[in-house]
């Protein structure tokens, strides 16, 4: 593999992937850690990543600051395709009460949403030219209204509304660029120690961005449109499968 | 049944559904018929309703109106609750060429998801004291992310992703309310012959109508959060069964 950009790397599930992406044994050549603001451990993967991680300023929900951060992109590349455009940036919110309360549906929508439409359609350019054309979106099992029930503890409906509605936009872009060559797909990336997952959480974030990559590079065209689980041997709930919309 | 909110019913589905609402065998003691402005269309529905249907303007893309419209709804109940919620009014477009083109998303999302929830959220106190409590939101079958590959040709991915996050909307307040005796749906009414719809379209508009009251009048508590087709006798595609999302 060789080049991919990550967005909202400079903490949690972002972070690790760039972390591992500029690690494993299968090094990517170039990861692009994409973010708002630079952050001391992101600072550390790039010092320890002996040049193979640069940071991009991006913020998702402002489409004229990611057609800058296109130019960026494009610069650091040096005529280089693209590879890999993972879309981990995202807002998550919890809402106290029923869903009448739900009072930021509208921002949810526009960041996760909308802001993930702006970036695939502002790196497609610069995709179009390589190999592997894959676009990860981070999505959540919480976004599956099949299985809705079984979640319904969780008090967040705005994300999980969000999330299906990200869902349909990885559907719809990826029967729109199948013959061009691209795989898109929506990836859950399970319940992971995070700020955003809290320390009860299943997994590691070490664990969980594993799982997570694991499941973008095996991903072949018969992938494309499909959202996936991760993997995680030992969990029955992170089983690898396609996960019902 | 008694009384009944209809949105977007100045013209197309939304008026066919007032008319057909103050005209059955069992007809609605009162339908508020709410649209931006009023149409000489529904004019004509009005004057002939012997004071059965109420036109109330209402914007579902402004909070501030929704709140001013629920207190001339309130009045006109005259004490008696509001039964039935049909979240009708929404926006539709095309999109010529690929997804990446899409340039309409966060408005599409912004009225038919968050006008939807924004209605819901308003008259919820209007229902609450009622026998029926049901609220339908209309959506589509192009809103199947499991038989999008089905309605590829259809050029409106906005929609399409707007109309699956409405879905996504419905499952959560049906989670939500479930316990209060509410029963929220979302409901394709089918291919219609309306502006929206075209003249090759399947159904006429009252077909589409009638079929889409028939699912409304029907559905219990076993329904609650589900994807309804409408049942047109002769045609394979509208089974009346549930939709996969």
């Amino acid at each position: 593999m060789s080049t991919v950009l990550v967005t909202g790397s400079s903490r949690g599930l972002g972070l690790e992937l760039v972390k591992q992406l500029s690690s494993r044994t299968t090094k990517a050549d170039l990861v692009i850690a994409a973010a708002r603001k630079c952050s001391p451990a992101l600072d550390e993967v790039i010092a320890n990543a002996g040049g193979r991680v640069l940071f991009v300023p991006l913020d998702i929900s402002d489409l004229a600051n990611i057609t800058r951060s296109v130019e960026m992109v494009k610069s650091a590349l040096d005529q280089r395709s693209l590879d890999i455009l993972i879309n981990c940036a995202g807002v998550h919110s919890e809402t106290q009460g029923r869903v009448a309360l739900m009072s930021d549906l509208e921002y949810q929508l526009s960041v996760n949403v909308t802001g993930a439409h702006n970036m695939i359609r502002s790196f497609l350019t610069l995709m179009e030219g390589g190999e592997v054309k894959k676009i990860i979106n981070i999505s959540t099992a919480y976004a599956s209204m099949t299985r809705a029930a079984e979640v319904s503890y969780a008090p967040c409906p705005a994300y999980k509304i969000s999330k299906a509605a990200l869902n349909a936009l990885t559907v719809q872009y990826a029967m729109s660029y199948q013959d061009k060559g691209f795989v898109f797909l929506a990836v859950s990336p399970g319940w992971l120690q995070t700020d955003m997952g809290g320390g009860n959480a299943d997994l590691t974030v070490e664990e969980g961005a594993n799982a997570v990559l694991d499941v973008v590079m095996s991903a072949g065209p018969e992938c494309n449109g499909h959202f996936k689980n991760i993997h995680v041997p030992g969990w029955k709930g992170y089983d690898g499968q396609e996960i019902p919309w």
